[in-house]
């Protein structure tokens, strides 16, 4: 095997892909100098997105993406005692921050620029959310958009200003998504898709001989929507970057897309979904109808059994399970994988309904949530 | 809707399948009666099997099929305050029963044909149960068949015979495996599969013109050895009932079958298992192999994280998925259910390590142990 060179702290300035070479810059001595390769992969990433407002770029905004920065987050916590935090945004890292937060006692302020938290997810989801955002005492504040930040004298944001009012806060966190890092494949004449991450096929390669791409910096194939999307999540990356590595190394090895899975957890409220939500699918032409049912987690005489929600979105025409979302105290994120399963099967309904899931009463009842709400929707479709 | 006679504490003591009667005595006042029927439903379940050995009758031997019989055990352990069990047979039941004798403070001792408990589930899955019995002090006495009971003048089991010596004890259950309740359907002409329980198709009928059948009393089909197969479990009966009840009213149900999932808990180990065990894919003809590994149930920083072992049992020629069993501390019984619905869809292992589930740090590593144990699957076949 041979050697491999890590070069940390060095970046990759321009790439020549027709003399098939790379210019580094050596970061702590701004030297650069050209590599030659054979097969190059980029994985360039994604970065926060950072709101382009008044006051921007004051000293007490954070954003999280990696490791220091999540240090630099508590290290400000710690050395400065914030009372009050302003989180910017209702995905799943803003969420998450304000169990963070107020698990170190900060007030804590979600401003969302719609009516509830991950608006990406079905209502039936997003309310359960906000109910356990505010039994946890963090503050939302609904349909409100930042316009500009106040700051004081050194550089700190003091308050949030936005159409509806002024928000003091003594730090924010903007958690407001990413945005896929293809400044240097733009450079390189490499294709970038219409979702603005690099455009690349079923084998991680991009339109230029012997360049490869993997993760968050380039786009991924939902096998429902039969669609190229972005959807930078790690388990994605990992899987990407395998398969860039097999083909760069000589393999031919292929990744089919996604179905679109992801979970996290909010306090004491675990949130899974997968495949389409109703709007996506919609928009994808798919005759959408959906179910919602309520359930124990476990047989109910069980300590421990939690309800929880599971939505199910469906084409009437074919059956087919195009989506399922989840939300309840336990039992909640683990579940939602036979359905991912199912959807990337392509199963329908009927069948999902008859499927063999082992039963024991710590851990569902003797028909499963998913048997008996696939059961509910077909018989919904049939009338 | 016509109203529903329920008849408690009636037993069906004959069917005339020509003149569609049933001969119903009541056994409160031991009167019997004739009732006409359009269509039958057999449910007669199954019953526990006892161990025919001289003084298999004692009054402190129980068996545990129905909350009677659970009641039985309770009010035996409050009342006589027996200081030693001996369990009968390392099944579920068996093992379900060592844990609740445990928490009430009894020496349990469980003995067993085998040198391993759960004798169907393979080696490394036995393994791990026994480990657990022995750090929850089970004693476990392998190799051990019991021949005779030795009673007391009050016919009690006094000690417990076998080949290889006497155990003195203080009650005795018997968790042997259960016999389907056949007979009436023996006396009335309908047919009994090979494995001793009630023919059927997938619609529920039985040879015989409008007798339905359905539960434990009946076979189901394995998708897996595409066999007819006698799997006595709730969930299964719960279905062939909704089917057996649909058609009996006109319907046009069916029933495909199980892919063979099940889960249980002893002490704080989950096991879970779907599909074929090695010996059985054997006897199908299978090109059996397969591939063990330990993960974490989380990723492993996560409070909580615990190690779970995953095999996979697969056919080298197709590269199909033909079973999984798992066991650990934390996160095995409902991760079960994926691999139970790529069974039922016969993936490939291929497929399978593909798969897109949900990733959380509180859930799983980025790459589920159970994508990690199907792409090491993948490696073994390529060799």
């Amino acid at each position: 095997m041979q050697d491999i060179d890590v070069l940390t702290e060095h970046r990759v300035t321009k790439i020549d892909a027709k003399a098939k070479k790379i210019e580094v810059a050596n970061l702590s001595t701004s030297e650069t100098k050209w590599f030659p390769y054979d097969k190059l992969i980029l994985a360039t990433g994604a970065r926060s997105r950072r709101l382009n407002l008044s006051g921007s770029h004051a000293s007490n905004i954070f954003t999280l993406k990696d490791l220091q920065d999540g240090i630099r987050i508590r290290n400000y916590v710690d050395e400065k005692r914030p009372k009050r935090v302003s989180v910017l945004g209702g995905g799943f890292i803003g969420l998450e921050m304000c169990e963070a937060f107020r698990r170190r006692g900060l007030e804590t302020y979600l401003f969302c620029r719609r009516d509830l938290p991950a608006g990406n997810l079905e209502r039936e989801i997003s309310e359960r959310i906000l109910k356990e955002l505010e039994e946890n005492g963090v503050q939302f504040l609904a349909f409100q958009e930042p316009v500009a930040f106040n700051l004081n004298g050194k550089n700190e944001v003091s308050s949030i200003e936005t159409r509806k009012g002024n928000f003091p806060t003594d730090m924010v966190l903007m958690a407001v998504g990413v945005i896929p890092n293809v400044e240097l494949a733009i450079e390189t004449g490499i294709e970038i898709g219409k979702t603005g991450a690099i455009k690349t096929d079923f084998t991680q390669r991009t339109n230029v001989a012997d360049i490869f791409t993997a993760g968050d910096c380039c786009e991924v194939f939902n096998l429902v929507s039969q669609d190229w999307v972005h959807t930078p999540l790690g388990d994605i990356a990992n899987k990407q970057g395998r398969v860039a590595g097999e083909n760069a190394a000589g393999g031919r090895a292929t990744f089919h897309g996604v179905v679109g899975s992801a979970a996290f957890q909010v306090f004491e409220l675990e949130v899974a979904f997968t495949g389409l939500g109703i709007e996506v699918a919609k928009r994808y032409g798919f005759d959408v109808d959906s179910q919602v049912i309520e359930a124990e987690s476990k047989v109910g005489y069980m300590p421990g059994s939690k309800r929880i929600l599971i939505k199910l979105i469906f084409d009437r025409r074919s059956g087919r399970l195009l989506g399922a979302q989840m939300v309840g105290k336990e039992g909640v994120a683990r579940r939602i994988n036979s359905l991912a399963v199912a959807i990337h099967q392509k199963m329908v309904l009927d069948e999902i309904a008859r499927l063999d899931f082992a039963y024991a009463p710590p851990f569902s009842a003797p028909l499963d949530p998913i048997l008996i709400a696939a059961e509910q929707a077909v018989k919904k479709i049939k009338g």
